[in-house]
C-alpha cells in the first residue's frame, strides 16, 4: 500500500529540474535520500580510511566490499539535488544552484576517485589503497568545501 | 581529519554484540545507518513497486538498476541492530532484542527474497518482476509487523 502511494505521489510530482526529481515523491524526499546515502557512504569510506591510517588492521576483502559499498553509493545522490529542493536545503550553500556545471564536475570527479577506490581495493595492496583513499577523500572535501554549509 | 577520527572511536567502541557494533562509532551511529540503508532500499525499492504496480511504464533496465540496489542494501543493516543500540532504538518493539534467532531469520528471509528479485528483474518479464516484488514486500511487512513501532 505505502508503495503504491509513494509511487502515485512521485508520477504527480512536480518535475522543475527534468526527470530526475520525478523519482522523488516530493523534495523533503529527495533531500532525505542524498543524506541517507551519503550517510552510507561516508561509513563505508571511513572503513577504508581506518586501513588507510593505521588505525585498524588491513584486511583486503574487508577493503573490497566497502570500496564497492562507496562506487556504489557514488553514484546515486545526484538527481537529488533537483532544484525543486533548493529552497529545503538548509545545509547547501546557494552556489550550488547557480552553477549546475560545475556542481556535476564534483560529482563526476567522485564517481571517477570511487571508481579507482575500488580498483586499487582490488589490488589488495596497502599502498594503492591509501593512494586513492586520499584522492577520493579530496573530492569528497572539494565538494563538500563549495557546497556544503559549516 | 574526520575520517581518521571516527575510526578512533570505532576502535574504542564498546562491543557488547560482538564485532559488529564495533563497526560503528557508537549506537547513535549505528541507529542513523540502519535507518540511511532502510530509506535508501524502500525508495529503490518503490520505484519497483510503482512498475510493478502499473503506475509507472515497465523499463526493464531500470528495474533491474533498482533491483541490484536493493539486493545490496538488504545485506547491510543487520550488524547495526547491535544490542547496545537497544535503549536508543525508540521505533524498534523489545521483541528484536529478545529473539535475535526469530530476527536473523527475518533478514534471511529479506537477502533471498531481494536476490530473487534482482534474478526476477533479469528475466525482463513484468510478470516475473511483480510476483517476485510481491514477495519480497511481504518479507518486509512481516518483519516490520513483528519488530517496527508503529
Amino acid at each position: 500500500m505505502k508503495f503504491a502511494v509513494s509511487a502515485l505521489l512521485a508520477a504527480a510530482a512536480v518535475t522543475l529540474a527534468g526527470p530526475a526529481s520525478a523519482q522523488f515523491a516530493k523534495p523533503e524526499t529527495a533531500i532525505k535520500y542524498r543524506q541517507s546515502v551519503m550517510f552510507v557512504m561516508a561509513q563505508h569510506f571511513g572503513r577504508i580510511g581506518a586501513m588507510a591510517n593505521g588505525k585498524v588492521p588491513y584486511d583486503a576483502k574487508a577493503a573490497i566490499a566497502n570500496a564497492e559499498l562507496v562506487a556504489t553509493m557514488a553514484k546515486l545522490p545526484w538527481p537529488a539535488f533537483a532544484t525543486d529542493t533548493e529552497k529545503h536545503s538548509h545545509e547547501v550553500k546557494p552556489a550550488l544552484w547557480k552553477e549546475p556545471a560545475k556542481f556535476k564536475e564534483h560529482a563526476d570527479k567522485l564517481e571517477e576517485t570511487s571508481g579507482k577506490l575500488l580498483a586499487a581495493a582490488k589490488t589488495e595492496k596497502l599502498e594503492d589503497l591509501k593512494a586513492a583513499f586520499g584522492e577520493t577523500a579530496r573530492s569528497c572535501k572539494s565538494c563538500h568545501d563549495a557546497y556544503r554549509k559549516d
